[in-house]
């Protein structure tokens, strides 16, 4: 399967969820290999405010659907990666 | 690692998510292998209605702190599975 292009806009979201979507924070989910439709849905609620996380309201911002279809594509097309055990 | 015991309330669970954490339907997240702490939360959340999904504050219901975090042990260690790369 092709990689998908490297979205414009990964850098903010890779802070916490990792480039390739593995959370680098407690409290952040993992998003590799996260199916397409429940992250795009995701996005869009986080985006209106119909999810209401202000830090991924704010992180968020304006994005455009394009950019935002980028995101889900690039995340959902990792693999997830074994993580360290122990977790609370 | 030792796997946790199989939750008492898997079943209705395993419907959209899977027994193992993959998803079986459109639209639900997978959750094998996902980060403890946020399935923690995310629980919670739409336990208590603060993430206001309606299927899932249904599904889940009166749910004990206890039964909650068996099915966060369970689900965050499981081991992702590879999936069907086409998804909309």
């Amino acid at each position: 399967a092709d990689m998908p292009p490297k979205p414009v806009r990964l850098g903010l979201c890779a802070a916490c969820h990792g480039e390739k979507g593995m959370a680098q924070i407690p409290g952040a989910p993992n998003l590799a290999g996260q199916r397409a439709d429940y992250l795009r849905k995701a996005l869009k609620d986080y985006r209106d405010g119909s999810r209401n996380v202000p830090l991924m309201r704010a992180a968020i911002g304006p994005v455009s659907d394009a950019d935002l279809d980028q995101l889900v594509r690039w995340y959902s097309a990792q693999t997830p990666q074994p993580q360290a055990a122990a977790q609370p």
